[in-house]
């Protein structure tokens, strides 16, 4: 076991604590608190003190902008502006208002007579959330946690960490005022903490890494708690012979350029006999906004410009603007590359032959499978979850995009008036097994 | 990365293909599976079959049993009888008739006109179970997965080899007189086929390990599978100063003697001032069924005879008859070492005090929380869930005992008529998010 860092113990022991006081509130407990974090997150004195924050960690990431060190992009998402803070503000107060997840009971069964058994939803208990450069993100997680009952530590990139730090203290200040224990949410210095974070098996219940594939992949490997991310987002457009050229055109080019690096766009475009019209069009559209197109043999016998495709190609996520083009035989020879090579992310499938959407869709394993429509939509926002931890590409638990239902498990709970088990069985008494609510 | 044996690569490969088929057939189609099983295990010649290999195993191990290498439970586990094997029939005849969980939506969303997603249920894929020598588990097993459109891979006790070999033999066979691919069950031969198996994350979905504590950690630990099954069962019961004494005499023989070796015995009694009656009704019980008692020191004034236990004995799963007595303060103390201590499996309290119930049942984090009754009630049966894989002690996904719906999940399926991302956001089309079949 590595090393446990002593302060990261203690910071996920206040944590268990405190979050096993949220998971006792009621609902419009865990509402009245979220509003309260809207209400000082609106306060003047607060937003000075945070932009103030922020301000610093802006001029020293434009410093290593200046030196090449940082991207223009992750200099962007490090910018808090009163704006911003509005958005968070809104958000909060909307997720305030959402159904109280916790204390459903989804189940009740009478076992015998006095002796009822109900499922109960609950808490996961301790989140650790490891996540990019955008301070932002802070209290949208936490507001996610303390919404469902759960405590939460937090590490966000280096960059934004005066940003962070206050912005935690904020929340923390809030806790306290509303009588709630202030360890609900807590903050992490560095790489090292996270370390330790990953061996606490017994503390932490689940965590949410956010960023690069490598890096969710690292976290895995670390730690035996369950982790929610996805390693890898490698999705495919396959054309059918049936799909319509404008729609292969406009999708291909979406799927690619919206946001290369996304998990959900496309790395590989797979097209069967006859679909070269399809083909031709979407060839058209990639290369008039810049993609590299990489093809197989048979594809550069259609378009001998493109540079050759090797193995490696199939399996590799590129996340910039370049695309892998295969021919595949036929609808079954799709489906046997996707499942070989796809990371059960999104597959998605143009076509205007009904029988072999409903094909496609029934066969492919991966969380989001898409029929005339962008890869692009594999999201939480646009899936209309409210608010949007991570995509998953496990399938236990929850998969693909994951909402707050994510945050959420359940309980079984037994009241009797003194039963014991070896009164029932053959000869026995049986089990009455009356189910009142059923689970649905 | 260990070694993979080729053989299993293969097993696997077929289950993943014949799972993909199985996933894709109707729910009555996967109904007749199922009766087709239950008839062919009614012949006289395939009972015959089946006897015939059962007695051999029965043979070798009676033999062991002579010379002391195996236990008699464990002989009585491995015997096969037409009474068992009729016992089989009717269950795979229940889960036949059991309302099928595949295809199922549960949620349906108008993103935009004409672009829809739905939530739908299907099978996990491929499963690996690792279970002891009680040869009547395979047709259980297999049932339980095909029921669900999953394949299986089955590893059983090296005792029960030849029987577990005609029952698999049996199962392939009725497969595939339903045209069927009869590698969605397959059979592994030894302990290093496991080791593979455990490898082959891309082809494995869920692993279920059932056995001693010990050998699901060892399973837990080599693998990146994710592993239903408990690690331990460290369940403990408390007595209120309120607890009625002959409750609690009954109750703590129960949940102590009914079967010493269950997951879901206790280790620990724990007890407040106020509660001596309780506990002088529960030792007594419990001496008169020979159970070795260990105690605090507080304990131990009460009851001198008793053998002192030390810190050990307080994360002690004994498995055995033996049982350690602890004094806490007060309800919070008990609390705060149910959580230090208890593996979140079931917890248990007897009083006959409401406020205190209430307390207890609000705040321990396990599985299964009771109040008057036996810890050993945590069982699918006794729950009502039809069949159990097994019990989890694990939050995600599937907690406590576990039936069906463990074996179930989903994918997001979104039809469109040629829409992309990067027409909708601020300034831009909005989402309608119209929900028409709300998620329960």
């Amino acid at each position: 076991m590595a090393k446990t860092a002593d302060h990261v113990v203690q910071l996920a022991r206040l944590a268990r604590a405190a979050g096993a006081q949220l998971a006792r509130a009621t609902g419009p407990g865990r509402r009245s608190i979220l509003l309260a974090i809207a209400d000082d997150l609106a306060r003047s004195d607060t937003r000075a003190q945070i932009l103030a924050a922020n301000a610093q960690d802006m001029e020293d990431a434009q410093k290593m902008q200046a030196r090449g060190e940082l991207s223009p992009a992750l200099v962007d998402r490090l910018a808090l502006t009163d704006r911003k803070l509005d958005g968070l503000c809104d958000g909060l107060g909307q997720l305030a208002d959402q159904l109280d997840l916790i204390g459903r009971v989804d189940l009740e069964r009478e076992l015998d007579r006095d002796l009822v058994l109900r499922r109960v939803s609950c808490p996961l208990g301790v989140l650790g959330v490891v996540f990019e450069a955008r301070p932002d993100a802070v209290p949208q997680i936490a507001g996610l946690a303390l919404r469902t009952g759960n405590a939460v530590l937090l590490k966000g990139g280096r960059e934004a960490r005066r940003s962070n730090t206050v912005l935690v203290e904020r929340l923390r200040d809030t806790l306290q005022s509303q009588g709630l224990h202030p360890g609900a949410v807590g903050l992490l210095e560095d790489r090292s903490d996270v370390d330790a974070l990953l061996t606490l098996d017994r503390e932490i219940d689940l965590v949410i890494a956010r960023g690069s594939s490598a890096f969710v992949r690292h976290v895995q490997s670390r730690t035996s708690i369950p982790v929610l991310g996805h390693a890898e987002g490698l999705c495919h457009l396959y054309l059918h012979h049936s799909a319509s050229p404008p729609m292969a055109a406009r999708i291909a080019v979406d799927a690619k350029c919206g946001y290369p690096a996304a998990c959900n766009a496309i790395e590989t475009l797979l097209w069967e006999p006859g679909a070269e019209p399809a083909l031709v069009a979407a060839v058209e559209g990639l290369r008039r906004q810049d993609v590299e197109l990489r093809g197989c043999e048979a594809t550069r016998a259609q378009h001998p410009d493109l540079d050759p495709a090797t193995d490696d190609d199939w399996s590799t996520e590129y996340s910039d603007k370049t695309l892998s083009i295969k021919r595949v035989d036929h609808l079954d020879a799709a489906l046997a590359h996707i499942d070989r090579y796809g990371s059960r992310h999104t597959e998605a499938l143009i076509a205007d032959d009904e029988f072999a959407a409903t094909t496609f869709i029934a066969s492919v394993d991966a969380a989001s499978v898409f029929h005339n429509a962008s890869t692009r939509f594999a999201d939480g926002y646009r899936y209309g979850l409210g608010a949007e931890l991570g995509i998953s590409t496990g399938k236990l638990h929850a998969r693909g995009p994951v909402g707050v239902e994510g945050l959420i498990t359940y309980r079984w709970l037994l009241r009797g008036t003194g039963q014991i088990a070896s009164d029932y069985g053959p000869g026995k008494r049986d089990f009455r097994h009356r189910t009142r609510i059923p689970k649905p």
